[in-house]
């Protein structure tokens, strides 16, 4: 198991290197009946593009996805959806010095020290093109979701001292760092233009909210929504903590203030007045906005000189030149959105079993 | 799936509620051979135990553990092994108030909404004694681990606004916090006298360092090590944040002070000049140190009036009284140590897999 | 994962030996709101429980079930069910034997080779009492295709050369071989009273009848309806063989006299006019009587002498004292009939996520 | 979940329709190192490709593999392996009749039944064109085992009334029928001649032998060898009847006939008497040949008419023509053989973790 498969009923396996023949994921368990096409699923791939902004690789990175298998007249059938995605920007690049020594912040020595070796073109499995079989399934996920009014919706937080202060929806597509605050993008924006001009790169924080959810997704005790949540997230590269709702500010809060308080609304429905819980109680959602953030650690490959150490343990001064974003935050906003939508879908069909009138509803 | 097994080849399955017959967990797949007493499982149930601190609640738990299965001549066999611990303390209390409203901060809600109706007696399946079938199984992966000299060590990091700010290995078990640093531990436990006195409750941080673990542990893409090591934590009920090395301050980090430079010491071994990324890279452990972090919400059952309804929807003013802990950091220590043990042992087996040499060893 | 875990949805996990504490199981994902019994579960336990039969070993097991968790107000609550049976009749029998030997046809061998050493008393782990766990799982199974009109029947359709050849449901429960055809078992009773006197053993085959089961449940490709009741049976001790519908005599078989028509009945219902498919077509089932057979093979443990090794390799001849029964196959009835519905409860719960249309009868 | 994935730890999902873009599989979780070509891989889709015989369809299929990842250097490198093979040989034929009638024993029911709609295209999803990603990925789970000395060899034991008398292991690839005995193919096919004839087809009997397989692979309970054999053997299509060792004839054996005696042969090995047990006992591998036999039914494509209904319920007659196989037994061979591959593959990797003295030869 190269843990390359994700979910439980909505479940996903993706394959696929950096510089191999392309990228792909297999979803397997999406209910039949679904109407979707290949623009939406390209649309999602098309957010984590590179070349979208100066602070994206300037690389041509088609990334076309190809339908093999699971739709059929415009709707999946309930058998295994294929996605492929070529890898068209390869060329034959020199890897000398990607072969024969580790980049500090990177995976070429512990896949070395799992595997014997690696495939050492561009970062093979762990190059963030991985990402993109992650994408393409989580926008089968999200579509999934639309049909039940659910939204997901991430965006960026925060980028090195740079926090967003005010929240437009609108916003976040408006501005190539996915910030729902136009003032703090730019200034962001020229925070990584002297990040660029360092050989430097910066962190930030995304957050993603779903609305619409139903009360009652998740397990008690080991399968809890937020346990999954957090899972998913964390296998996303570069990432490095995980919150839901208040997250690490709950160790300073009190009882007090914590706590939710249960009221009825003029609507007659349960609410809760505040939601410092961020949507999950006891694992389990309870009807309000679900809320996660993510920390993204700064681009490891940087052009500045580092030390590190060749393949034989000789020390040596590496600088990575090449394309590299000084940011990964903002390609990686549309990659939680859909591990954010893959365990809500999961969740969903999950639940589905838990409750004997659930079954009369059918059988 | 009710959710309550975890792990895919050292795998845990736990049962109980608060006030049912007892507490209990089967352990599957745990190595053949391994030497283990009913004394040292006992040992990791006793840190957990209430009426250890005065900030623990005083009830009179037993908690004994009786071995099922699984164990001959003593040692596992192979087979699962079984563990009960009775619920010795309960008593036919009025659970009136717990039955018919909601209390804040707690699963009450989202449970019926789940199942249509709850145990209600001390919070059933989403009471924290939960938590025994964890650690009783936590135990025996950490006996696993130690065999391997892989040592894993929780404790508490911070109380409210009381952080430890030096560490003594020895002092983590001398106080009733588990603080490593004496004169914190005295600062928070004034900190919870006060909490105390005002009806109200405190959070706090947890941080574990698991020691002696070799490189290559953990998958890439959805199997992270740090993403399963998540997962675990998250699963914690109480537990709203995740950290994995420098965690959320990634954000605010750069390429430049944010990588760990290789280099080879003085025994010739590859170590790393910094540890920022707590032991993983890729996903994989490197061989350093694994630091991770929890953050603990404030204990939600407080003497406080809160405002909340009934199940019929009423407005209604409530106070959670009875045995209830202040702060829920000092036993969830041993529950951090458990589950990031589980985590370990299961990479520890699945890694054996991911070589053909590792074969050749073998057959 | 030593394989104590069985299902995706309706899952459980099953511990115990031969003579440890006891025996048991924890049944994980049962919908909430079934109502059952203690007593409707002991009616399981009571079918395969010895010294029913003068063929069935005369040894006192009590085999009283207690549950543990899981059932509230005489309802599953959606949480884990776990269920203890005490071993009752174990004794300090002499044990050297078993502990130095190989028994022909029993996994003494295996569990040596696979372990390094093993729990000789009785069997351990591969003991018969193994299937305890399987029936009280399996009851509550049964409870859950109750609920929905599904029945499950097995019952022995020979035992050696002795075949039913009449079928009468009542007439399965009246005579201590459970089978259809009163002559039949009266002529297999005779037939174990010989292999008795010889010191001998009998196999034979169960039939497994589900009725009332909607069409469209199972999966396609590896999850087919078929292949898991396949697992499912010849996971039980002694099953050697396992067919669905026409079986092993398919290999005879043309497509003309195989394939049966489809037809509308006069209640306007979609038919088949033969069922040689066993009630499945391309692994789901098709609406029609599911029909599988399991064949047992006689009971490995003989007063006769036979050849066999000491586990340092030395010849030894042996019989096995003790009370063993002439034929395993009534006892098995009961089980196969559980691990039947174990394997329909799962597909029941896992066909709910098939359809969109079906999430948004719940959503 | 579809049920697209099967194994544990050498896990494999497959996608595709019979007239979609392409098949496929994923491999996840083989070992490292491992040297294969796409060759190899292609050498046993070769098997499986009609056009051979007479007997099977004239249909040109190239089914040619494509490496799409996880290969580097001639071997695996721990990551998923992406095999495609596209449709080359769809075309605009008239499916209407496919569309709006239900085949008699062909999956179109209850696909329509489970899903509410289907592919009708060429079977869809159940089409015989689904198991070309199972022995694409049983090459590679064959190139594993015969790293380890351990072969894996099906062939076709019966067809209709025509069974292999002798048994020549060089005959079995010189004859289109995969039958070990030349003179039984050649009346085998005077056999499907005249089934041919007769717009009628065949069933057989296919027999699958592991030989150099250790003792101690496969679980006790659920996960015994033989349990997950039959699962995979009962997954394929047609198969519906699974047999190890003497199968179906247990049930007339006797204890004293059944037994497998121990012996120390001449090399000082221990060794049974006799394999009546098929290699496995307590579904653990004992060290002897396995031996495993699967009965396949006749094509239920035939050109005789048959009476079946429409999908609105209205009886018709229908012929199925076009290019089907007279049985599907040789092209199936190879099949058996991969999934008894990838069983045996992924038991042989969940065995390392069996035992303490195994992490210490690796740890």
């Amino acid at each position: 198991m190269a843990g390359s498969t994700f979910g439980t009923i909505f479940k996903i396996t993706t394959w696929g290197e950096s510089h191999g023949e392309g990228i792909g994921v297999v979803v397997d368990g999406c209910p039949a009946g679904l109407s979707i096409t290949q623009e939406y699923i390209q649309s999602y791939l098309d957010r984590r593009k590179p070349g979208q902004t100066p602070y994206s690789t300037p690389r041509k990175e088609e990334d076309k996805v190809i339908i093999l298998s699971g739709i059929f007249q415009g709707k999946t059938t309930g058998t295994p959806i294929s996605l492929l995605i070529k890898n068209t920007s390869q060329h034959s690049q020199d890897y000398t010095e990607l072969a024969s020594c580790y980049r500090p912040g990177h995976a070429d020595y512990t896949f070395d020290k799992k595997y014997g070796f690696r495939d050492y073109r561009g970062g093979g499995r762990s190059s963030g093109r991985e990402t993109i079989g992650r994408v393409a399934a989580g926008a089968i996920a999200c579509r999934l979701l639309e049909d039940l009014n659910i939204s997901v919706t991430a965006y960026t937080k925060s980028i090195g001292p740079v926090t967003a202060s005010s929240f437009s929806f609108e916003e976040i597509k408006n501005n190539p760092l996915y910030m729902p605050d136009k003032e703090a993008a730019e200034t962001a924006s020229h925070y990584l233009d002297i990040c660029k001009e360092e050989k430097n790169s910066a962190g930030g924080i995304i957050e993603c909210i779903v609305h619409g959810l139903p009360a009652g997704l998740g397990d008690p005790v080991f399968e809890k929504l937020d346990a999954n949540l957090g899972k998913a997230i964390l296998s996303i590269g570069a990432v490095k903590g995980f919150e839901i709702g208040l997250g690490m500010e709950v160790a300073h809060a009190t009882g007090l203030t914590n706590n939710d308080a249960f009221l009825v609304n003029d609507n007659n429905e349960i609410e809760k007045a505040t939601n410092y819980s961020g949507g999950v109680l006891g694992g389990i959602s309870d009807g309000s906005d679900l809320i996660l953030r993510a920390a993204v650690k700064p681009t490891p490959s940087i052009a500045s000189p580092q030390q590190t150490i060749t393949i034989q343990g000789e020390p040596v001064c590496l600088s990575v030149h090449g394309r590299h974003d000084p940011v990964i935050v903002p390609r990686a906003v549309v990659v939680v959105e859909s591990m954010t939508a893959l365990v809500i879908a999961d969740a969903l069909l999950l639940n589905m079993t838990s409750r004997l009138d659930y079954l009369h509803k059918i059988y």
